[in-house]
């Protein structure tokens, strides 16, 4: 039983304490904050021991925290390090003085971590590693869809653009309220290095804007093939991805708001949708060049990542085995659309 | 066992679906739906029957439709008209012919129904009826804040200003984007004569505006009050209304995208917020004048008077009693607050 603490209980830390919680051999050990909000009074009603290093405040609702932030890395075997970007980097040396591995997220440099981490690209690399980084939301996603392109057709050249949500839902003084902002306005954006920390060899070009919404981010995908494929291939190769939910035509999803409304209709929790969506018909190839376009839900795509960089970092499984099970104790892979599309495209055909 | 047929399944449809579901002595005869889109594939995947008239765009999906609109109001006790506002009153010699008592929506006009509910202010009076009309979200909202007030302290007049969402998450091509937009722009918005439907002698204004959000309306109220009440008195009275959430400063939650998380953390399905969540700090009296801030969740706050409206027409419980069984089954009244703002308070005072 892997006991695993959570530093940090904002918009990742919880639900990775969620998800932490659902898998077999796991458990948390405790989670820890700053502020006894909606979000601590939460920890405490589901039940998760609280830690903070200045406890008075939580008696003001009726929270009486087990520790400080090292007492909580002391109960833990792995800590997952959600705290704020550049925060987990400071937070290092903490669990070095207690030899405990540490899972920290992308908005840490990547320096911060012996290997930057993708369950589908570069699981083996986190297995030699006691501090390991889960690549951020937007990283992810194109590591989960560059992974299986790279193997069927190989990959000459990436050239993304990533349109990106200003905030999240909670983040009131975020913006733009009404813009579209390159953000940088010169190339490369991070995300086209950061992708290098999973594909050393890849050549990636990233240009990054944000818009105003708080939904998901979305990905406008060139892929310059090294090898023939067809859309029909690349589709197939695809869908045979777990973490990969392709949309198709038929289900009139429209924007990310409809893909957030099928992920309520699926009983998820929060409306997390934590594969990338890949619209199907957007999936073309012309002269060598795929396109496509996928929304990343900013708040959840990393959460089954951080569950397999725990069991990466304690040796406890390889890739297959620990995506199968995380992705079966969350509920990942929604086949509803599987069958059924087989049998919208024999009416086409028909 | 009451069979409760719903008559379109979308935003209302589907959750009212669920909390039927969800309810002790009663099942979900069947949904019916025109589209085979994701919502249908999701109708299939919970093992709803699915009725449709046209059924063979259904085909494309796997799904064979167990029949029309009529089969349907023939295999129900009770039908919820979830269609879209007008095709309700269309609807109505349907279930007449089938001597099928119905609930309609506040889309439609009053005159659709023998009664306009909520369940706080007026069960009573649907008990009588065979056609029902669930007021809309906003009035619902307004008819559960007001009748307590009424009752404690006397209303001499209310003026309610509404700032309503522009569109649902999944309504790409409403607006406005960005304008704040006076909806109707002379006086009275269809709310206060709606309020009217339930509440005959009051006396209310209202007057509303459309803004670029689709997660909550908010409404700024006001209310003359009759007789003298300090905001702590109607504070304590609010607090032991189950259908309105009290929502204290400390748990930091700035606006209704934080209502929206916070029934997430809660594992509420689909993050739907059922109660009025009324800022606490908000509650203020001034010279016999009464001020509160509330955030309504248009996609899910009619959906536990829909459901006690059934019980009303079938004639099964009272107010009260269903109430209770309602919020019992589907988790409503959080009260996760409550001991723990007087924590709050106390420490204040020390």
């Amino acid at each position: 039983m892997i006991r695993v603490g959570i530093n940090g209980y904002g918009t990742i830390g919880k639900r990775v304490a969620d998800a932490v919680r659902a898998q077999p051999g796991m458990r948390v050990a405790g989670v820890a904050k700053r502020s006894p909000d909606y979000a601590a009074v939460g920890a405490d009603e589901t039940g998760y021991d609280l830690y903070a290093e200045d406890a008075a405040p939580f008696s003001a609702v009726d929270i009486t925290p087990a520790g400080g932030v090292e007492d909580l890395v002391r109960e833990s075997d792995v800590v997952v390090d959600a705290t704020p970007s550049g925060v987990g980097a400071e937070n290092r040396p903490l669990y070095e003085r207690h030899d405990t591995p540490a899972i920290f997220q992308g908005g840490e440099d990547a320096t911060v971590a012996e290997a930057s981490f993708n369950a589908r690209a570069n699981f083996a690399e986190a297995s030699e590693a006691d501090y390991v980084r889960v690549v951020s939301c937007n990283t992810t996603g194109l590591s989960r869809l560059l992974a299986p392109i790279e193997e069927l057709a190989g990959i000459e050249k990436a050239r993304v653009t990533l349109v990106r949500r200003g905030g999240d839902p909670t983040q009131t003084s975020r913006g733009p309220i009404n813009d579209v902002v390159p953000d940088p306005v010169s190339l490369p954006s991070h995300h086209g290095p950061d992708v290098r920390t999973i594909f050393p060899e890849l050549a990636i070009d990233t240009i990054a804007l944000r818009v105003p919404t708080t939904m998901m981010h979305v990905h406008a995908v060139n892929v310059s093939l090294a090898e023939d494929a067809d859309a029909g291939e690349i589709r197939d190769r695809l869908a045979g991805e777990s973490r990969l939910l392709l949309v198709p035509g038929y289900a009139g999803i429209e924007g990310t708001g409809g893909l957030r409304d099928l992920a309520g209709d699926a009983g998820r929790p929060r409306n997390d949708v934590w594969e990338n969506a890949i619209w199907e018909e957007s999936i073309a190839v012309r002269d060598g060049d795929l396109y496509c376009l996928q929304a990343i839900h900013q708040e959840s795509n990393v959460v089954p990542e951080n569950v397999d960089a725990i069991r990466a970092i304690a040796g406890e499984a390889d890739a297959a085995e620990s995506m199968a099970t995380t992705n079966e104790a969350l509920g990942i892979g929604l086949e509803r659309f599987e069958g059924r599309e087989r049998a919208a495209d024999r009416q086409i055909a028909d």
